[in-house]
């Protein structure tokens, strides 16, 4: 630890002094005091659990993902409506059914043999600012087993999404002398935050294609940048102290970087001295590359990994594994895997680094919701019962989340691919292997080759307009630019998800729409 | 709103200017576009409602807090443990009961025909970063209800507990040459809130009595303060922008801020220009002073009030029902009225600060938990359906909890008052007519006269220890000061509280052992 604080203070913003916590309720009592074996304390401003209106909570839990919504039937409160005639569906009925043979998640207001699970009297009461006890076990858990870090020094804390961890890393590490570098297109809110703190973003170079050895961020470029700092474009600023990146399942591109650009990178955040702030809210979503001789090849429904072959050949390895001086601040959330609802993520990093996170939320937020942290866990721990541990079982669901991700990626680029657009050359598409993006990028080279770049960023607008009128919502590459002027040349593309569409045939028709959106473009060109 | 913003600006922090939200979802159409009729969205970053595991959840809900808690059953469950020969208790059985029978509080996935009821592909998904319309709207309605704000110009927003309410309101206005208004005791969570942003507290002289036309801040003391801030001890320091006060209920003393001194206030912050902070976590936890001669008077059990009369004649007036200059920012919670886990709160006050505040989520939390939100809004709708409104629904539930507190506090005075070293004075009651604390002042000057306020303070602490010896925790006051020096002679008391013990047998045997601990220490001295 010692070694930690020594290395990584000066890395701290100059706010984190000022962030000092003394519980009010903390005691340094005399040496030799012989407490009462049974005390009765009317110390904590909280109230009993027999204040608290809920009593019990039942959770019908699905085994699969999408097991009941495009049923054939006419219940109205669990499927969406079915057409005419479909079958009935008694909901009532079903779910009786399921609570009265031990098939629903059980929350009860005490569970006096199952330290494992959170009982209401706990998730519902104030808790520890990091987190419940049995969460942040399964969470040291589950990054032991998904993703070890390569040193011992390591801890979790819990945060309100995955939001509220990169405010809380950037708070506790950015001032307004810092630079972090960004990928340059990125998820955008968290360039606000970055701005918010006073920092400043520097674009690294994306090599945006379907070569998954070159995809992601370019790092020759990052190599240079770095090593020629002070005679660079950017020499007007500090060396970066961070860098932001969204290594698997990059949003917007897609892209996933290969593990020898990892390597790469966190060598030169050792010679340079930068902390790599991952964001990883992708990676448990991986498929294979689209083979366009088996299209609808998907691992999952095939059954063939094992959660620990999961683990070890299908996920990429994450800058966490490789990190023997604890300079990776690594972000995972439930959002993807779960649900976005919940408000939920948490945070693997150094202990000196976690202790100031944690600092840090016990001045502002606290704890995150524990009705969230009590959901996630009781869910986790009922599934481990048919597991060798939560774990396990935690996977096994993510598993079959990665599955439908995998069918859905598999139908949505055959139906892209079937579009006369695609077949004329208008756009191609980077093929990508992790998470919920697609980049389609739109070739102006191969149909009008004479624009210039601002006349062909205002065909890109021009696109959205026209997408719009032919019913297929996309989101512009440009609008998730850290600068867009350094980065325009390369922003001819279009970030679309197959995430949010109720099921397959929506993405056909709107890969139809967007085939018939390019090409209404390419005639007006 | 352009008064609004023409005079709260200038109270603006430095670091507002920097938060710059622009989604990368927005869109400048040009006009003239027809959208398609039926657009399918491929942009939003949201995964389908399809892949959250759960399908439907159901709250076995209380009608009364306590109702089974401490039932003489054996449900190990739902229940304490009860006594060998208790009668035997099916929780399965029972709430299959209540779920067969639409007793329990349904969660379903989709509600196309209850609008007011936030179902799980709304709660569990992405939402607006203020709060889901059904709740805000909800407290909207609420603030209309129960404490009307004098202008009209106001909004609520939502945040994840007071905790994290109390820091984006200081974060928004507090810079580091920000000078902030204390009550000299108070939740000592937010000094450290305002510290870590940079601001310097002032504390107020407090006047701890039983007497409810005094008991609160000193009014003449704030008065004097203020008109003459420059010759006055603090004449270093800027002038006040902010008064942060705990007016009903007070924490740690358990005073309430008389009608007529909350004018007064009020009247001091028009003249000099500062922003009151509203923290009323317990303002709905009402009682009627203890009365020694009627001394089970408990209004609630007898029920002598309706939901109106409860909130024009119980409530103490918000410093909200007297603002017309939209000066008062409001933060009401959930946690001591519902419970502390859902780390779910909310804010009222003028629309242009409310604002900044929800600009500043953006860039940090984001919405608080779904989970949370739905859970509270469909608990408060399904109740709504047996009264005329869902603010009169919620007041019924909260007037019993406020009932199980005044029973609560009755039991505590009587047992407190039945020992010996009350009826000796050696301690006396500042007695309070809200919330879950309790003042204890020990009375020196009647037993130990000759005491310095150094050894006065020494045996304050003696008497921590002692109380662990005897098995009762207690808080020091001193523990709580804003500025301990200028406190010491008035910090001769406890904090009690009366909220956390399971039962009134606890609250019993607690007094009686305080009752020994400080018969303890006036016998060492």
């Amino acid at each position: 630890m010692q070694a930690l604080e020594e290395h990584y203070k000066p890395f701290l913003s100059s706010r984190v002094e000022a962030r000092k916590f003394s519980p009010f309720w903390s005691q340094n009592l005399p040496e030799g005091l012989k407490p009462h074996p049974k005390p009765i304390d009317l110390g904590p401003g909280l109230p009993h659990e027999g204040f608290f209106p809920i009593e019990s909570m039942h959770l019908n839990v699905v085994e699969e993902p999408f097991q009941h919504t495009s049923a054939g039937t006419k219940s109205h409160k669990l499927h969406k409506p079915a057409p005419e005639g479909s079958k009935h569906f008694e909901e009532r009925a079903f779910v009786t059914e399921k609570l009265s043979s031990d098939s629903a998640v059980d929350v009860w207001r005490y569970e006096p043999n199952s330290p494992e699970v959170i009982p209401l009297s706990q998730g519902l009461q104030y808790t520890e600012t990091a987190g419940m006890k049995q969460l942040l076990d399964f969470c040291r858990g589950f990054v032991s087993y998904a993703h070890p870090p390569a040193y011992n020094e390591w801890d979790v804390t819990l945060a309100n999404g995955s939001s509220d961890a990169t405010f809380k890393i950037i708070e506790t590490l950015c001032d307004s002398s810092v630079t972090v570098l960004v990928e340059e297109f990125t998820f955008s809110p968290t360039l606000a935050i970055i701005t918010a703190a006073g920092g400043t973003t520097v674009p690294l170079k994306l090599d945006i294609t379907a070569d998954p050895d070159v995809q992601g961020i370019n790092v020759e470029y990052l190599t240079d940048l770095l090593d020629n700092w002070s005679q660079g474009p950017n020499a007007h600023l500090s060396k970066p102290k961070l860098l932001y990146t969204i290594p698997t399942g990059q949003n917007p591109t897609g892209m996933t970087l290969s593990f020898e650009k990892r390597k790469q990178i966190y060598a030169l955040a050792e010679k340079h001295d930068f902390i790599i702030i991952e964001d990883d809210p992708y990676g448990y979503l991986r498929y294979p590359f689209y083979d366009r001789k088996n299209p609808d090849y998907n691992p999952y429904a095939l059954h063939e990994y094992t959660a620990k072959d999961y683990c070890e050949k299908v996920l990429s390895k994450s800058f966490i594994t490789m990190d023997t001086s604890g300079r990776v601040l690594r972000c995972e959330t439930f959002s993807k895997v779960f649900c976005p609802g919940l408000r939920l993520s948490f945070i693997a990093g150094n202990k000196y680094l976690i202790k100031k996170i944690v600092d840090f939320a016990e001045v502002s937020s606290r704890a995150p919701s524990g009705l969230s942290q009590l959901i996630v866990n009781n869910v986790i721990q009922k599934w481990a019962k048919s597991y060798s541990s939560p774990q396990e079982a935690w996977l096994v669901w993510v598993m079959k989340v990665a599955g439908h991700y995998t069918h859905r990626r598999n139908m949505f680029v055959q139906a892209l691919e079937a579009t006369e657009a695609f077949s004329e050359g208008l756009f191609s598409l980077a093929q990508t292997s992790a998470g919920m993006f697609l980049a389609v990028e739109i070739n102006f080279d191969h149909f009008a080759k004479s624009l210039s770049i601002t006349e062909r960023s205002k065909a890109m607008q021009r696109l959205s307009s026209i997408s719009i009128e032919e019913g297929v919502g996309i989101i512009q590459g440009i609008n998730m630019a850290a600068d867009r002027k350094y980065s325009l040349a390369r922003s001819f593309f279009l970030r679309l998800t197959f995430a949010f569409a109720a099921d397959v045939e929506e993405l056909q028709e709107a890969a139809d729409r967007l085939g018939k959106s390019v090409k209404r473009l390419a005639a007006e060109l």
